[in-house]
């Protein structure tokens, strides 16, 4: 049978998602998974994620799928799996879907949001495993930039080195930038900038090749009009900017 | 010289704000301030707070003063501190202020907000420490019972044995109940009630007594009729609730 799981975690005690085969591996979530599924079926069971999330990047619907034994349909796998999970990745729902599906191949889209927390100075301790406490931004000059980096396009120049991809084009559906207040500790102002992205899929640190190159711009450091030459690069080596910190980004939805 | 600090601190690692004399001592907010400023003037300074936070409690605003060498008028008190001290703590502003101001007899109100989470059977893991997992409320009930709990009335029936008041009335100036996205994980819905309380000052665990209360209304355990009657009583016994748990509460604001 097999089973699809849509997940949450705090990223911060984690080397990523996916697991390193090491002689002493790091904490992984996939790793996490994995040993929960050992442990109620007896059996080493392979998950597949939607894609890997960076070490210390979070996610809030993230999207795995496994095969688990036939006899086990009556299972309650989510109440079972947080049972035995760490505190800090949740199953939000597990269930059985068609055999054919495949949370990566058939994701059709993705989002991702990134956190800028703009006060200088202090960050609040509550946020500090969620932002970038990147000091304060010109929004409007980023919301300049945000035409020139949606669309189909080859995003070669956002990507890090490590992954060889067939295409580096894809088709960011979707770039916007919020204010947000981030808890209810601030009711009146919204020092957090939250910038949400959908794509129909993302390079290696993409996202926070873009947040890095966003602040750029927030910082008068880049401006819009650089970005197309920055794009047609398609070398990250034409990126000025460095790649944004983890812990500002989040994975909260995947689309089938 | 007199020093007013503002701070912030996630106090899920902390034995709540006062120091304990003891052989071993756990950490609190307070300790952790003293040490720091121990090694920034080399001497022992106490430190006042607004009050006292219980274990696991957070803080947002919260104020506190203490006397430093007048040789030392030129510090940038919050950026040395924050050098200092645990992440998990941090100054938002430190700096002199009128030799007989006191944080605590001086402060003319304080604000306190409370989280319930009220999503059935999940929980973020971001916010494990900050809300009360609590499962859904009926908040229309809780609402009615709000304008039973205002104004000035005698709070014993919501003070927990071990501190002897003179006094055990007090006066809630705005009660409020607003639900809240915790989070820019959760774009469309909000799942997260927030209880803001305001008075001129507050008993042994009585907002979390409060929060603890308007629970059992939302769940249908309690009415906002029967609600005279328990304040009348005066006795903490007449609650039929439990306190509610430390780690939905935060001290968001204290007014001089």
């Amino acid at each position: 049978m097999r089973l699809k799981m849509v997940l949450a975690y705090v990223g911060s005690a984690y080397s990523g998602w996916q697991i390193q085969e090491k002689p002493s591996p790091p904490p992984t979530i996939q790793g996490a998974l994995e040993a929960a599924l050992r442990i109620v079926t007896g059996q080493h069971i392979r998950v597949f994620g939607s894609g890997r999330t960076d070490a210390g990047v979070h996610a809030h619907g993230q999207v795995a799928h496994c095969n688990v034994p036939d006899d086990r349909a009556e299972q309650d796998w989510r109440r079972c799996l947080n049972a035995l999970l760490p505190a800090d990745i949740r199953i939000l729902s597990a269930g059985p879907v068609h055999e054919s599906f495949h949370a990566r191949k058939d994701a059709l889209s993705k989002t991702y949001v990134y956190q800028f927390w703009t006060e200088q100075g202090f960050t609040p301790p509550a946020l500090l495993p969620f932002v970038w406490s990147c000091g304060s931004l010109n929004v409007e000059v980023m919301r300049e930039a945000l035409p020139h980096l949606a669309g189909k396009q080859d995003f070669a120049s956002l990507q890090n080195a490590g992954t060889d991809m067939e295409s580096t084009v894809r088709h960011i559906s979707s770039l916007e930038l919020q204010a947000l207040p981030p808890l209810p500790y601030y009711p009146t102002h919204a020092p957090m900038l939250a910038l949400y992205v959908t794509a129909n899929g993302f390079l290696k640190q993409m996202v926070r090749n873009l947040a890095g190159l966003l602040a750029a711009c927030g910082r008068g450091r880049l401006n819009a009009a650089d970005i197309p030459a920055i794009l047609a690069a398609c070398d990250r080596r034409a990126l000025p900017s460095p790649t944004a910190p983890a812990a500002g980004l989040a994975l909260v939805n995947v689309v089938y």
